[in-house]
């Protein structure tokens, strides 16, 4: 039905709240390539008008990070892939030609040379733009990663379930 | 319309079946981390109340087999293929920092201490939930993979068709 | 309320215009394995009577390769690029045991095997079929790779906000 016919109905209808349209992507991946995936979906679903729900888990949550947080990890386990996985999302390389850090180098190079926006950029750019962003609880308590590594404007943890909800109500939702 | 407005209108409405909400994934990675979120994907979602499809593929498949079956492959690719991606589910190791299953055990070290389910323990409580599985049969014909390595209570194998009839029903559908 | 219900009704119901179904890709990866999945779920849902888009981005943007397309890159990096990832959609390797280019020579064995097509033939299937590929225009940029480089019957590149709404008009969309 129309929403002219609606208006013009000459009984009382049930008013409808207009629900938002939403968006929600898990980001798995820690790889350059797919959190620009991520981040540019999410900056244009929420310039589109969209809500958008973003879920990091496992290397998703280095996407997280304060390039100047500390190390994580308390157990030894925790420490060495603190360290093996250290650093912010300006650390993170292309899923194929990673090069030792040169494709990322590289990749940074080329990127810049086209205007398109570097990773902490677009990662603040969603936050300004009212995207949401969630740390997923079970992968940061696995990987020993705490809350106060992440930079200002990340929700507080959540589980499945809160993403699973969320997906329910978005007309499009992504794995990364 | 509300349930109540339904049930108090005075004159016969149609009956409205309610339609199962559901959830659909495609499981085409093998690795520990992927595996690890399409199950709690899964169980999350069977618990919440959906149906759940699940559809795995190429690497996806080593999720289905079970530990003991014998090696698989008639040809030399397949048995080469058998060989090299031998083993069930427990073998999966990490999409990084594998260091020749050293981080497949240091990850399920870290998961236990989190008292966080291991992969075969995730598979058995999706089947428990209801979670319905399947290979496909394309994959499990190059691969060659057959139905009888798989572990109990896997369906009977399918085609894209049904992934998408699936797909199509659910509100939401993730390619992992 | 039923097909059956509207036709005996007897005042003028709103014309329903048939909006058709739609299914929505984005295929970053340009691994064989995951080109197979992408084309396979492409070519099902376009003979199952749906609206087909495909959005390429990053590596995936070799799948839509002319084979005898010149080399790309303008820059150093774009010219080092072009080389390292350079022929057509027949030179993708699976995501696990590419050996060297062995992997994708085995499992092109396999599949012919099986009768199953081969990439470049799925490719002009899902052509044939009425699928919509599409290039992103960011990534086509930044990788330096021209449209003058795709088979024929690509469209024209789009952005991230083309996908979007077509993914807000599908009943199903993936991330590849």
């Amino acid at each position: 039905m129309s929403d002219t016919a609606v208006a013009t109905m000459p009984f009382a209808a049930p008013v409808e709240v207009e629900t938002p349209r939403k968006v929600s992507l898990v980001v798995l991946s820690g790889d350059m390539d797919k959190l620009f995936g991520a981040f540019i979906i999410a900056t244009g679903a929420a310039a589109m008008g969209n809500e958008v729900t973003m879920f990091f888990t496992f290397w998703g949550l280095r996407a997280l990070k304060d390039a100047d947080a500390k190390a994580t990890g308390k157990t030894l386990f925790g420490r060495m892939l603190g360290m093996m996985y250290g650093g912010g999302i300006e650390k993170a390389g292309p899923s194929k030609f990673g090069f030792g850090g040169m494709g990322r180098w590289m990749f940074g190079k080329m990127m810049k040379s086209n205007n398109v926006s570097s990773l902490p950029e677009l990662r603040d750019l969603a936050l300004d733009l009212g995207v949401k962003m969630y740390g997923c609880q079970m992968s940061m308590d696995v990987m020993e990663i705490p809350q106060d590594t992440f930079v200002k404007g990340v929700q507080e943890p959540v589980g499945v379930g809160f993403f699973l909800a969320e997906a329910e109500a978005s007309h499009t939702s992504l794995f990364i």
